[in-house]
């Protein structure tokens, strides 16, 4: 790895993901494992004219040990410090960057799942999902490649290739990635647009093992990852994004879907998830892998039984043309369809979070869905059903 | 390194050191290359019955980055998440973990001096200040060795070495490591014991560059390194520790005094620093290398001018004995005498800080005066003049 390239993927992130101001506050997020990029995004904030950056390492070690040897009251625990730094975060308006990647990906894999999967600093949670309801940050989310990640995702630590892959995948093999971005959030909006003017009711999946309704809001909006702040500061809260989603009607999921890939979550992996909806809500849990850990976090508050995102990506996403599962949601729920359990998003429903429809949550878990043998049709509300994808190609035209 | 060494040193420095009390929350802090250390901490913290491990990773290479590319108001800006992390230890009566031993002990060598010297997060370093005075939190620093110390202080990063000389200076050679650090303490506390009955008035080194006369304050007191908390919890707040210690007069200091040993101060090191004091403020500050930073750091506020402490080490220490010169204080001041200039400590001055002839700052640099070839005096309340150091030997009957 050059210095160059964590140096012109910092700019990036700084420039086009987070879009930092000159004079802001710059908050940075991301396992000690990260800090050669966490420091590339430091001092790229300041070049770009942050007032401040102030930056939290967290260490998965130290969660192991909260969940082995603490009390059951720990988990849940947000500490006033952290909670206070959120709330100045929002009170300033800040930019924030946070970095994925685990670099010990099966730390927690011998941990009692429902306890990994219920332990979340609540109160932080909450604050979290005001601050993104009311567009207060502009925020993005980036990856760093190590040697742990490279391993889980190759079987050996080839950093160097899974630079490659991520490098691919957020467009920095481009000469002027700061043009490639504007061209491809142009083409997802058009995407989303077309959605929108279809005017959809649901949109149903249909596969092995799935067959999946999910009933929209009149509310709910198609839209891409380029987001507005309160303020009209637009940044791209992920790197890659490659998908069109919308916020679906918190009760009018139906049926059962099956993931089509390995989700990485909170430390654990879980495979083959299938997930049973009536009136919206899960009802039944089961997967090959690691269904304890869904379970737990399924059941941390009743919004967390719903469905909060429904998210459409073709085969001509870069992500998906690595053909690499990265066990890492910021790149797997960008190679393919997917939903989350959780929390709505705001930007993409008209009115205010929690409103009709809207499902409220402190949790948001994305997991894959889609695929060649999984057709996706949209039902509109004229009662006419629409191709959108099959065998991966986008069915429709923008 | 093995991991038993580890955790034996983690449990001494969480039973003895910081003493943590069942449902205490504890506070850990180090930079990110102490990670191995830090999660000892935090596990060693659990089995003693933590409530929560709140662990703040800092990263110097962050610290670089606001020094270099950072506005003047970044440099002594406190980031009111951190300071309501500090109110909260307080608050709850927290107990803390620091940790030392710097990986890149170079990195800030080459900034301005003054820029570094001056950059302190101000309000923090007074609401610390006042936990002292107040006696908040049962505390303890130790520190972890690794490639980067071992490099400056070998020439070669034989990290095995200097575990082994830390874990010599730390007793965790003893086979009841508690044991030994009760019979030490009480050793220390006997020496203390018996300046305070000889009734001093002053402290006179003679040596080459040297010739320095510190006066007490009727308030002040010899203590050693066991504290007591507002509520009775006892700590040993630096392991190792090998000194008596009191808080000096702010304005009874005269002459000049030079350090026998380097000084790593903020990410660079002084060496041969000359200060030169007037009715208790240095007036004049020089060194071989390393003036500035000394310079920006005295010049933080008005009791930055002013010592805070004076400590007397002879050559039974353990950490004299092996030598070597650590550049980290919490070793190199526990080798020989030393001086502090900067805020004066609560634990050895009768009466609550900021009382006459206290020294209020929010600063505290300790740096090495003693060695054999300083002799060390006490002049006595009623005149006499009492050898106290002699070729590094203890002359005071304990």
């Amino acid at each position: 790895m050059t210095d160059e390239r964590l140096d012109r993927y910092a700019e990036l992130a700084v420039r086009v993901g987070a879009n930092v101001e000159e004079g802001q506050e710059v908050f940075l997020g991301g396992r000690i494992e990260h800090a050669p990029l966490i420091r590339a995004l430091a001092r790229a904030s300041f070049r770009a004219g942050a007032s401040y950056v102030d930056v939290l390492y967290t260490d998965q070690h130290i969660r192991r040990a909260m969940i082995e040897l603490g009390p059951d009251s720990a988990l849940t625990y947000s500490p006033p410090g952290l909670l206070a730094r959120w709330k100045h975060m929002g009170e300033v308006k800040g930019a924030s960057v946070g970095t994925t990647g685990e670099a010990e990906p099966n730390l927690l894999a011998d941990l009692d799942g429902e306890r990994v999967g219920g332990a979340q600093m609540k109160e932080l949670a909450q604050e979290s999902m005001r601050q993104l309801g009311e567009k207060l940050v502009n925020w993005t989310g980036i990856a760093y490649p190590n040697e742990g990640w490279a391993q889980q995702v190759f079987g050996e630590p080839d950093v160097e290739r899974l630079w490659e892959a991520v490098a691919f995948c957020v467009r920095l093999d481009e000469e002027d990635p700061v043009a490639a971005w504007t061209d491809h959030m142009k083409r997802l909006k058009s995407r989303a647009a077309a959605l929108n003017e279809l005017g959809v009711d649901a949109i149903r999946f249909r596969g092995p093992g799935t067959d999946l309704t999910v009933g929209l809001s009149e509310r709910s909006i198609f839209d891409a990852a380029l987001f507005e702040t309160s303020w009209g500061r637009e940044h791209v809260p992920n790197m890659p994004t490659e998908e069109v989603f919308t916020t679906p009607h918190r009760d009018r999921t139906e049926g059962v879907i099956r993931s089509t890939r390995p989700l990485a979550l909170l430390g654990q992996v879980v495979v083959g998830l299938e997930l049973r909806f009536e009136n919206g809500r899960i009802v039944s849990v089961a997967a090959e892998e690691g269904a304890d850990v869904v379970r737990g976090q399924v059941d941390t508050d009743e919004g967390s039984h719903y469905l909060g995102e429904l998210a459409l990506v073709d085969g001509t996403s870069r992500v998906g043309q690595t053909g690499i599962t990265f066990f890492d949601t910021l790149f797997d729920e960008n190679a393919t369809c997917h939903i989350a359990y959780g929390f709505g998003i705001p930007h993409s429903y008209d009115g205010e979070p929690g409103g009709e429809g809207y499902n409220v949550s402190t949790v948001h878990t994305d997991f894959m869905v889609g695929g060649p043998e999984v057709e996706v049709d949209a039902v509109t509300n004229d009662g006419r059903d629409v191709p959108i994808l099959r065998q991966d190609v986008w069915q429709l035209e923008t």
